[in-house]
């Protein structure tokens, strides 16, 4: 049964926004590290039922550095967690899914993610997402 | 412990995007209902650990009409279920936090809502959701 992994969030500076979300919501940062392939440090807030991921661009040419030239802070993806995210790509491209990822690629806490298009997704970007760390499923 | 209610997402039209949600995600419709004192129809999308409230304007002057104008479909914002709103809207407010509405109005599924300013929230609408139908909270 799949489920929202964590919804993603463009924040100019991790720093700035983890008061909001530690003090004003109340939830608990649970990790922050850096995805050096994505250009983004990221840092993971347990929101109890579901994970927020909080992104901070590390270069000012990167894709989170030119969402929010473009639209400001604010929500950047929701995540589905999938099994086998291969497999879904390829259930998804027969249904005709517009993939920005045809081949899944090294995300966030150790995962693999691949990217529907937006315009498949009613304007929303949704990204697929498996984990490759045992623990972590 | 407080957690996030739904995700909600301001669409054209709920039938033409039920598809994706049902169909592709793969997700379950439990309810479209009328707000019309929010001028929306609202469909709920179970999502096993969330719910996705998919937003569509009842009235081409309403607030998810000009979301759409201005920023196209898209998510609009997330909801945090709270156990009693005044309380909360209070205790945000002696944190600094700007709220939109000070006083809680009327929301969809039985509920009482409150908007954050999005400056407040780095970017993103944050809403606070008490239930007011116990059987549902």
């Amino acid at each position: 049964m799949e489920k929202v992994d964590h919804i993603g969030i463009a924040v100019k500076s991790i720093d700035e926004a983890m008061v909001f979300y530690t003090e004003t919501l109340g939830f608990r940062c649970t990790a922050i590290e850096e995805v050096k392939t994505q250009q983004v440090r990221v840092a993971f807030i347990d929101a109890n039922n579901v994970k927020i991921e909080l992104l901070e661009s590390l270069d000012e040419k990167g894709p989170i550095s030119k969402f929010i030239e473009k639209r400001g802070e604010g929500i950047h993806h929701i995540a589905i967690g999938v099994q086998s995210i291969e497999e879904r790509i390829s259930e998804l491209k027969e249904k005709g899914i517009r993939m920005v990822d045809d081949v899944p690629k090294e995300g966030a806490g150790q995962s693999l993610v691949a990217f529907l298009h937006p315009k498949s997704g009613h304007g929303v970007l949704y990204e697929l997402c498996e984990k490759t760390h045992m623990e972590e499923k």
